[in-house]
């Protein structure tokens, strides 16, 4: 008997991806080249089986009706008890599940979804949307404390269809619980495409995206998931919220950004209609080093500010270039790209490295020129996908693959990112670097590895996005490694808030930002947003302790982070 | 004696501007010609005197502290009375007032706006925040029915200071009381602009553009006032909600979206951060013919898809440019304009004009040319205001001046606006013209005029502007004019929601709007919306009647427009 009410390829519950992915060699060679600098003792703990972890028997009685969409097996509970952050899949190879779901449900329309939520609102059940399950900040972790009598972890996964297409206005209604390739596949065959592209793009969902204001690959325009919904629709414990479609309105405030970075408190997302775009056919890249790290800074917000909007405009610091041997592994190095599917990019490409090259910037004109090749724009540009550039990419989307054996090593390895006003960046820039080394050394004793690279760019500030690296255990000891992560943490929450950024640009806030969510959002604002919530879920069994805790039920902060 | 607490020039409470402000020759002889071609009687009403309106005694009674900010003028009140509407103005003309405000505040500071909102929450007082007075969809009429003691139109206009600049991040922080003009001539010395220049541009206030979200002049990206807020300061009578200034944030819903768009009815806007530009300095313009206005439509949707993102794409279709003397003044013309602060916009409007071609439009080679003379961007380019975009932009802003003489002779002039997606366009349009001339047939005797044009486009969809104009009463008898415009207006609410769009794209909902409103809007968004605003004036003592209903007090739809 089949063990899993889920389609697609079976998914490791203690690390990214599936269970068939495998490192490569050369992938094998640099996790090692890593645990030996930060000192990582050669033994380990082994990875978890799924028989290593027990389970509490699951609680509450669901009703007969819903049967056939609930479940309630070892292997759909354990994959929907975290999400992937590194404090997750830790206390993955801890085997600690103390909160698994007591169901899981996996409905086949949106009926189901309506039916599990008057189910958990009748019987005080916690429900939990699951997307793709990529939080890392805890966002569908059922650890909703005493009050609730079961939790349900809701996935999206069988409503993952396009059922919709508008070429003419470049838009498609889609379901929420399609996968990033999956809707790209099926958009393809109109000569359409959404081109959002966030690192997690293989394993999060549409729905995922719009609920947890999703940041794209792209530096410029259209890359906030926000920008690209022209309607959502929304199941909510109160009833069915479907927005209006529409390309722009000035209707009061503006209903859809009400449900975008809800982080499913308010209901369950199950289709919006998104815009889409043709495939680009017009390429040009460049990859510029600087000779330090504020001159880069002020050339990107020149080029921020210019009116040009490249594609991509993605700095990394010396530390990045150096920790990812990028470029020359040396240099504050900027990913310069244009694309376009219209027209030619190479004018926008020539000003920008005149503005590049005031400000000090050196390229190889060659490979640039390469870049462009194609510049009729008949078949693929494949000039950008060579270079640093792609390098880049190829090291950014099996980032999250390498991650997951260094764990067991005792090794810490995370990521934060903010935005911050351009007035404030260079402050908060070497903050932050010189704070999460403090953190580092006094949380395991030495200071550790901190890099940061531009996310996205604004005419009026930036998306840093920083990765740090330790030695939270010398000895493999996993329960000291989550505590060092848990202080390095902190600092991280601390400092993006005190020094004027926002606790996050693209990752949400879940639980394991809320601490900087509330100091950094309005007392009042957060009275309005509890207001609607209780509007919408009136029983409170809408992901509790995620954003803001229910009314009248006191969930508190993430159980891993509170102090 | 002075009889009024405003500053700046003494405004005309009949009509648009000033009272110093008169019509040239010309444009009186185009009023004549109007008029004439409407068939209205050459006897007409004679324009009001503040003499001729008996205001009611001032209710309540306000304490003594706030006695300096307070005005209980005649002009005072009966200038805060109505917005300029068709229907604000010809119940001006009709000397009909029932409803003024009872005080008109001018706070000095924040802590006035405070010590307001203290009072009207205590003493049950309605608050009707009032920046320019220019709502053309009852957005500041006191008219609140039984239930509150009294009315106070709280004026923001000595709140009208840029108070800081970060050049760095090209952002100010302004106070919500500054006019169009006052708050550019303030940005000009720090070589800044907001560029945001809505019709209404010289008599309108930045926190009303906050809380109408106001669409300015240009056609494509930042053009919106949502997408220039940086953070705002609203106060509220639960006290203050300060936004954090961030460039971009993915943390939970964004908080300035609850307050852009929402009209005064969770409290007073007392300033921004808004995102500024430098000014461009590279210019291109074209004018360009079709012969049939769908293929026009079809051009516009390739230039919006197309990612050149023209700064002007107005497309005025036959009538409008037959209406206004545009042109040829026959066939569909389209503005086109590109603007750069940065760079040449030359090789865009090349691309703009290949595929402009491809649509069979025809636009002269030689002008196109001179538009861009100034292609080395030293000095101002100067090519673009001249041609048909320049006589366009002279008669655009001086079009409400030529509304006010109409009224007191019979004739109805009014415009609405809305957007819609692509697909729907079409029949959208026709949909619209047909309707409206049958309302105007069918409220007037005759077909009466309907022209559009487009204000703004996206790639999803189009933002088109109506202007219609019929003789309400040949007799200049105003009662008629009014029941006729009703039933006009009432058919033009029913139409755009019904073929597809929304009740406002940038005119705002207030109370003209509201019958659209709620057919348009989720009934569950409204209820969130409700239980937000009950957060924020938990009295409901604020802009009561706009938007939603308070939560507990029934004022109903517009008294103007009800069946």
């Amino acid at each position: 008997m089949k063990d899993t009410l889920s389609i697609g390829p079976r998914r490791r519950f203690w690390g990214w991806g599936n269970t068939a992915d495998e490192l490569s060699v050369a992938e094998q060679q640099s996790v090692n080249s890593t645990l030996a600098r930060l000192g990582a003792s050669a033994a380990g703990v082994s990875s978890p089986q799924e028989s290593d972890v027990s389970l509490r028997p699951s609680r509450g009685a669901p009703p007969a009706t819903l049967q056939a969409i609930l479940s309630g097996s070892h292997y759909d509970r354990l994959t929907h008890s975290y999400g992937k952050s590194f404090a997750d899949l830790l206390r993955m190879w801890q085997r600690a599940v103390p909160n698994p779901p007591d169901w899981v449900a996996f409905p086949q329309d949106e009926q189901g979804v309506v039916d599990v939520l008057d189910w958990a609102s009748r019987s005080n059940v916690a429900v939990i949307p699951f997307g793709g399950g990529t939080s890392v900040c805890g966002g569908v972790e059922p650890a909703v404390g005493d009050s609730y009598t079961a939790t349900v972890s809701l996935d999206l996964q069988l409503l993952n269809r396009v059922l919709e297409i508008d070429p003419i206005s470049r838009s498609a209604r889609i379901q929420a619980g399609a996968f990033g390739p999956d809707l790209e596949a099926q958009l393809k065959s109109h000569g359409l495409t959404m081109r959002h592209y966030p690192q997690s793009f293989q394993f999060s969902t549409l729905g995922g995206w719009i609920a947890t204001r999703a940041g794209g690959h792209y530096a410029t325009l259209a890359t906030h998931i926000d920008d690209m919904v022209q309607s959502t629709r929304t199941v909510t414990p109160a009833g069915i919220l479907q927005t209006r479609r529409l390309p722009a309105s000035g209707a009061g405030p503006a209903p859809d950004r009400l449900i975008i970075g809800s982080e499913g408190t308010c209901g369950v997302i199950t289709e919006a209609w998104m815009r889409l775009q043709t495939r680009p056919r017009f390429r040009a890249s460049a990859s510029v080093t600087f000779t330090d790290m504020q001159r880069a800074v002020a050339c990107v917000r020149m080029l921020a500010q210019s009116g040009l909007y490249p594609t991509n405009c993605r700095l990394l610091d010396a530390d990045e270039v150096a920790n990812f041997h990028i470029g020359d592994g040396r240099s504050p190095t900027l990913m310069l790209g244009f694309e376009s599917a219209d027209h030619t990019v190479r004018e926008s490409m020539r000003r920008a490295l005149e503005l590049v090259a005031e400000c000090g910037g050196i390229y190889d004109v060659a490979a640039v020129e390469a870049s462009m090749a194609n510049d009729s724009g008949i078949g693929a540009g494949v000039g950008a996908r060579s270079g640093a550039a792609g390098e880049w990419r190829d090291t950014f989307i099996r980032m999250p693959y390498l991650r997951d054996p260094m764990l067991g090593r005792g090794a810490i390895l995370d990521t934060f990112e903010t935005a911050v006003t351009w007035d404030k960046f260079d402050a908060f820039y070497a903050g932050v670097k010189e704070g999460i080394h403090r953190a580092i050394k006094r949380a395991t004793g030495n200071p550790g590895m901190v890099s940061c690279r531009f996310t996205h760019v604004y005419p009026d500030g930036a998306a840093p996005y920083f990765t740090f690296a330790a030695l939270g255990s010398a000895k493999a000891d996993l329960d000291q490694s989550l505590a060092a992560w848990c202080e390095i943490k902190r600092a991280a929450n601390d400092l993006v808030i005190s020094l004027g950024g926002t606790s996050t640009h693209h990752h949400a806030v879940g639980r394991d930002h809320r601490s900087g969510y509330e100091v950094e959002s309005a007392p009042l604002f957060l009275s309005a947003l509890a207001a609607a919530k209780s509007a919408l879920d009136p029983h409170g069994v809408m992901n509790p302790g995620v954003l803001i805790d229910p009314l009248g039920r006191k969930i508190g902060l993430s159980g891993v982070l509170v102090r």
